[in-house]
């Protein structure tokens, strides 16, 4: 097998086997295969794109370039839930622990912030002390004695899916259907789950911003994963405005704090019980997603969901005195108000601004080793559809510094309409692949 | 500028700016940006294409990373033919010296042969002591003094090309027509030409082998050279056959002997004459092409460009009793002979094939570093559209080891065809743009 012609096949829509996969990522690994070819290989796949077959084969070489965790000692089903990401998505921080509550094992290994979109490591490392370097040994203790555990990816899972990962982000590959599937699937077998749910976020704040990409890609994980013997449930929600009302990492740990005590908010509550019944479905305690639901707003209104994430930041270093005292904490310096400029409906929202505004009020990097603020964000006090009067307050812009609230204003400025007409109620969850 | 930007940019095809196109160039060559960056940017092209203006701001930002040579010490108009390479392609060493004997100047640039199809320098070396290696002040001297000069590539002349293109022959990257065109046109308008003929081949044997492609590519070239203010003309010339009678490098230079001593060789010296009337018609001396081709014929048959020949071939340090000597010369070792399997037709005599076929007898590289046997080769004794008798000695082939001789012969079996019927006949000129 020749390097060059496995490039030209995929290059002319030819199909691999998996034997020129296989030979081709390995051998890449061993350094015989360069750099310029992965990407080359990485830009024809792009256009080419890849069969099931062929992402699954892509798949299984990433996968047994490193370990696969063992979690056969737990008796009990373990269930994970991955966002492909978006603007103000917190539901891992709320339904992870909920899950727990309710029996089912929560092994969860979760990325950080990427472009406009947020990452859970960083909003779980706002609460001082919380530690997601866990090594396996630590991860597979954790998760046996409460149920769930939540870390970052390590060195020893799909080294593969980490190097290849860091060409594409700088060759422009990264948003290909099938890479992105072979990377995500490739953590997460790795990772020991028996099932997974998979929100993918449809709209302008999602990574992918063509709706009907982001449908095959909902279909490529539920089948890719049922090739690897595990069960999956693909749920298609919006993401064309921001999830909650909160944007930022520590005010996205307030919402969720304020959501396990019983706080209801619209999108973001459904989201998130939609999501935890499909856990709480896969993981064999109800007879399907809508019981799943009902359970889940149970396990929150009785306080043993709040009570589990109190055990699990507690496990993992972090300082549960903190989230106890969350409404008395002080906000960042700098408060700026986003308000009407004229009366109507807010006829957009939209979530990529929105993630960008973040950006610039320091919630995310603009480069890899740029320092996050974790206090700084946006509270959104309005949302799509709702009737503003002039000088209705939009939003709070919070940031240790007045000129990036300025930056972050004009951003949203951009992202928000009023007009006069009422706009057509999105669906928030615009289909679920079981 | 970022070079992610440009490569998305690109990927998503979208027209790059001259700005964009130099950022990238120059700073590939600076190493600020990678080889892994450059070939996910070839791969995009590849996909994309460039329009006239991109192609044209990557090749003057492909001239501008070496010299240019300034010919206008020398008082007439400088006229180079490239082609885009074939099989029995042994033209340039004909009109180059034809050209040059009716008063043009020939500054010849030209290459090694490159997969199936053979070189012009490997050609020339095939005279013992011939020099193709001349400096640029040589090569200027010998143009001056003769009209004429035959070198390779010097590292001087756009290094920016020498650097892509061996990236591109090892990531799948070569086949794009404004990948070629920049490649070709660096080169050509590096060495100084003021006017340039380019013989695009169409057929199996081509670089190109999808027709349509070679025509856009024939005015491209053109285009291209007419915006950097050279005169131009594209001529398609077939290439399902091979040119002429013999393949391999002594073996076409003996042909190339015999057709400057008057010899008549139907295809061969048809295409020969249109290139060099093509020549002559920019070098300004006919009114029109047609004219051109009467003179090249005038030219050979007073024996003024078997002359030049003998000239250049002792200006360069080639041996010049050898070529003299050249009808008593042995042949390899080793002669089979490939003869009609039936009676009929030959209605296929894929160029292709043969060219591989030459390849497997030692005339040209299967790597980089592969020794040429430059006496080996095939003589064609029937081509397209001969009526043969069974048993009728179809070629001859020649090698320094029998079984090279049994390997090519597997080739040729395969690239032959023979049937009842006579086959349509080809146009051999198949059209010229002006």
């Amino acid at each position: 097998m020749n390097p060059v012609e496995i490039i030209r096949a995929k290059r002319d829509g030819g199909k691999l086997s998996s034997e020129q996969i296989k030979f081709f990522i390995d051998n890449y690994l061993e350094g015989e295969i360069t750099d310029y070819q992965m990407s080359a290989f990485l830009m024809a796949v792009f256009f080419r794109g890849m069969n099931d077959d062929e992402t699954f084969a892509l798949t299984e070489t990433m996968i047994k370039s490193g370990k696969v965790v063992d979690l056969s000692f737990i008796n009990g089903i373990k269930v994970d839930k991955h966002s492909t990401g978006g603007v103000g998505d917190k539901t891992s921080l709320i339904l992870a622990p909920l899950a727990a509550a309710c029996g089912i094992y929560v092994p969860m290994i979760s990325g950080r912030g990427l472009g406009h979109t947020g990452g859970t490591l960083d909003k779980l490392e706002s609460i001082p002390g919380f530690n997601v370097n866990l090594s396996i040994e630590d991860y597979k203790r954790v998760l046996a004695k409460l149920g769930v555990v939540m870390i970052g990816q390590t060195a020893e899972l799909a080294p593969a899916d980490k190097r290849i990962y860091a060409l594409r982000d700088v060759t422009a590959t990264v948003n290909n259907i099938s890479l992105i599937t072979a990377s995500i699937m490739s953590k997460k077998i790795a990772e020991g789950a028996d099932a997974i749910v998979f929100d993918v976020k449809i709209g302008s704040g999602a990574n992918l911003p063509d709706e009907e990409e982001s449908k095959i890609l909902a279909k490529k994980l539920v089948s890719v994963s049922r090739k690897f013997g595990k069960k999956a449930i693909a749920v298609l929600t919006d993401m064309s405005q921001p999830l909650g009302n909160n944007i930022g990492n520590w005010l996205e740990v307030e919402e969720c704090l304020e959501l396990l005590n019983g706080v209801k908010v619209d999108d973001l509550s459904k989201v998130n019980n939609v999501l935890a019944g499909a856990m709480i479905y896969l993981g064999g305690k109800v007879k399907d997603i809508s019981e799943g639901e009902k359970i889940a707003q149970e396990i929150i209104d009785s306080g043993k969901a709040f009570g589990k994430f109190l055990e699990l930041v507690k496990e993992q270093g972090g300082y549960v005195e903190y989230l106890n005292a969350y409404k008395k904490l002080k906000r960042p310096e700098f408060k700026s108000e986003f308000r009407a400029l004229s009366g109507g409906f807010i006829t957009k929202m939209e979530a990529h601004g929105f993630g960008m505004a973040a950006i610039d009020l320091g919630c995310g990097r603009k480069k890899a080793d740029d320092k996050i603020n974790f206090l700084s964000g946006i509270v959104l006090k309005k949302k799509y559809g709702d009737k503003v009067l002039k000088d209705d307050l939009i939003c709070e812009i919070w940031s240790d510094d007045i000129a990036k609230n300025e930056a972050g204003k004009i951003r949203i400025n951009d992202a928000v309409k009023i007009e006069p007409e009422a706009p057509p109620k999105k669906e928030l969850i615009i289909d679920i692949l079981e």
